[in-house]
C-alpha cells in the first residue's frame, strides 16, 4: 500500500484494492486517508543499511518512556533545509527561476530592462554575468519581482506560478520533484510526534505556497528569509504591503539558529540540511542536552540527481569529524523523485 | 469537577472523589489529566449573558461543519494578547517590576547607578522620573537587565524570579493572578482545535517562562518583542548572546500583524485585546474573508481588580462602531482570579 504526502501530492496514489473498495464508503477512507503514514512501511524508499537503521534507532529510544534517551513530545523539534535537502536545487534553486520567469513577465511593462542591468543580463540569459551578480545587483532583481505589491496579492503570483512551472532538468513541476525518501522521514517522524519545521534560506512565502501538501507542513512551521512589510489601511481595510528591505537576519548560516530561537523557542533535536549555510543549524542542534539526530544529505547520484559538493565542504568535514549521520543519495534513496 | 489549566497552574486542584479514586490508577489519571477541560462546564467563570453567549454561539458555528461558517482546524488561529488581557496589567506590568527587580538586583556590581539616570531614579522609586522616562533611558533599563548574557542563562533569571515574586496589589504571585475565565477560554477553544497564541507587547522570552503552566501554550506560540541575538561559539559550543539592540518590530499597533504574518503566515480568526496597542491585531482579524470573533475586556471593576481607560479609548471607540464584542469584568468575570 503506497499512500504517503508524497504520492498524494504528486496525484499519483495506488491503492490496495480493499482500499478502493472503502473509498466508496466515504467516511472509512475519511478515517484511512487521516491515519495514512501509520499504514505505509516505514522509510520504504530508504535502502536498507546503516543511514536507515540509524534513523529507525533514534527515533525508537526517544519516542520509548523507559528508555534514558527518551523525550517528551512536546521537545521533539525536527528543522530541516529545504533546497538540496527537501527536493533538488539543481540546475537552478526554484525560486531564482521563479524570480527569472518573473523578470521576463514583467519586461513589457519596462522596456528600459533591456539596457540595464541586472535585467538585461536575465533577459539575455546571461550565465556568466548572473554567476558573478553582486549583492546590489541580487537586492535590485529582488525588489522587481518579490516586493510593491501586498502579502495577498504576493501569495497569488506564487501559487499561479506553482502551478505550471516546471524544473527544466527533469520536466517535472516542481512540487514534483521532492525526494521521496524525504517526504516519507517527514511522514514517519510526524506521526511519532515530531513537530517538523522546514528552515530554509528561501523566503518564507514561497515555501509556505507548495508545503501543506508536498511536505504536510502548515505555513507557522515555515522558517525563511523574507522582506519587511508595512501595514496600511487600503480602502479601510488593512493591508500588509512587501517592502524592498531584507528583514534581517538573513535565514542562512547564524541566522538559522537565532531565527529558531527567535520563533521556535527551543533547541531542535533533529537537523536535517546539505551544505555549508546549514553549519551553524547542526550545530546548534547537536548543543541540544537530549539525544539529537544531525543528518546530512550527500549530493553523490550523478545519474539520477547531481552530483556535487561545492558549497558543502566545510558542513561534510564537520559531519565527519563529529560522526554524524550522511546520507548518500546513490546508495541510501531507493528512490530520488518516487518513479525512477 | 473543577478542573483547568488555570486551576492546575494555581495549584489549588479540587478533585470530585471519584477522580482522587482514579488518581491511584496512574493511568487512567493520565488519560483523564489530558482530556482535562473536555470534563470542566465551558466557560464556567463566565456569566450567563450576551458576551459569555456570543462566543459559545461563533465557536459553535465555526466547528460546525454544516455550517456555512464552518472553519478548517488548520485555519482556526486565535491570538491573545497579554498584559491587561490574559493577567492584571496594574499597578504595573510583571516586566517592568521585573526590570526594577534586577536593578535592585544589580546594583551593588554597579556603585555608579546611585548617581546615574535612569538607575537612580529606579533605585529610590522615584516615580515621576519613571512615568515620563524617555525612550533613551528606557532602553539603558532594558540593556542593564536583559541583555549581555546568553539566552539559556537569561531563561534561568527569569525562571527565578517568577518563582518568587509577588504582585504588590494581590499579594499573589505573578503566575497566579491571569483572569480565570481567561484561562477557561484557552482552554476551550484549545479543546475545539483553536492554535492559541500570545501576541504581546512584552518580551518573548518572559512570556515563555510561564505560558505553558499558565495558558496551556507553547513556546513556539508566543509572539512578542525582542532584543537581537548573536551565534557565537564558547568553548566549542554554539551560544545565543543577547544584545542591546531591539528586534523590529516592535510587537506593538502595527508590529502585531505583521509579526503574525511573518511568522504564523495566516489571518487569524479570533483576536482578543484591551488596549490601543491591540487595535490593528484587531483589525487584521476582521479583515479575515472566514468569520471571525474579536473580544475586547474592558477593566471596569473597581473592586475586584482596577477600573481604568486610560490607553483604551480608541479601540473602545472602534469596538462600539464595529459591533466587536467587549467583555465586562464587572459583569461577565464571575470570578477574577478566581478565589474571589
Amino acid at each position: 500500500l503506497n499512500y504517503s504526502i508524497a504520492a498524494k501530492e504528486r496525484g499519483t496514489i495506488t491503492m490496495h484494492p480493499i482500499t478502493s473498495t472503502l473509498r466508496l464508503i466515504g467516511i472509512a477512507f475519511g478515517l484511512l486517508a487521516s491515519a495514512g503514514p501509520a499504514f505505509a512501511a516505514d522509510l520504504e524508499s530508504w535502502s536498507e543499511g546503516p543511514t536507515r537503521q540509524a534513523i529507525l534507532d533514534y527515533v525508537k529510544k526517544v519516542t520509548d518512556s523507559n528508555d534514558p534517551a527518551f523525550i517528551q513530545k512536546e521537545a521533539r523539534v525536527a528543522v530541516f533545509d529545504n533546497d538540496g535537502t527537501l527536493w533538488s536545487e539543481k540546475p537552478l534553486p526554484a525560486q531564482l527561476q521563479f524570480t527569472i520567469d518573473r523578470v521576463h513577465q514583467l519586461a513589457s511593462q519596462h522596456p528600459e530592462w533591456s539596457k540595464q542591468q541586472p535585467f538585461k543580463a536575465v533577459l539575455k540569459g546571461d550565465q556568466r554575468y548572473l554567476s558573478q551578480i553582486t549583492e546590489q545587483d541580487a537586492l535590485k532583481l529582488l525588489s522587481a519581482t518579490h516586493t510593491g505589491m501586498t502579502q495577498a496579492e504576493f501569495q497569488k503570483i506564487i501559487e499561479d506560478w506553482f502551478r505550471q512551472a516546471k524544473d527544466s532538468r527533469t520536466g517535472r513541476l516542481y512540487t514534483h520533484r521532492t525526494y521521496q525518501p524525504m517526504t516519507e522521514l517527514l511522514s514517519y517522524l510526524q506521526s511519532k510526534g515530531f513537530k517538523t519545521y522546514v528552515v530554509t534560506g528561501g523566503g518564507r512565502e514561497f515555501v509556505r505556497g507548495f508545503s501543506q501538501r508536498a511536505y504536510g507542513i502548515p505555513p507557522e512551521q515555515i522558517i525563511g528569509s523574507s522582506v519587511r512589510m508595512k501595514y496600511k489601511e487600503r480602502e479601510g481595510k488593512p493591508t500588509l504591503i512587501r517592502e524592498a528591505k531584507i528583514a534581517p537576519p538573513i535565514n542562512l548560516n547564524e541566522g538559522k539558529p537565532l531565527n529558531i530561537e527567535h520563533e521556535i523557542g527551543r533547541i531542535p533535536v533533529i537537523a536535517v540540511g546539505n551544505s555549508d549555510v546549514d553549519l551553524q543549524m547542526l550545530e546548534y542542534s547537536a548543543s541540544n542536552l537530549q539525544s539529537s539526530l544531525k543528518l546530512l544529505i550527500s549530493h553523490d547520484d550523478a545519474v539520477r540527481e547531481v552530483a556535487y559538493t561545492e558549497g558543502t565542504e566545510k558542513v561534510l568535514a564537520e559531519a565527519k569529524k563529529q560522526h554524524w549521520t550522511i546520507a548518500s543519495m546513490k546508495n541510501d534513496f531507493k528512490t530520488i523523485y518516487g518513479t525512477d
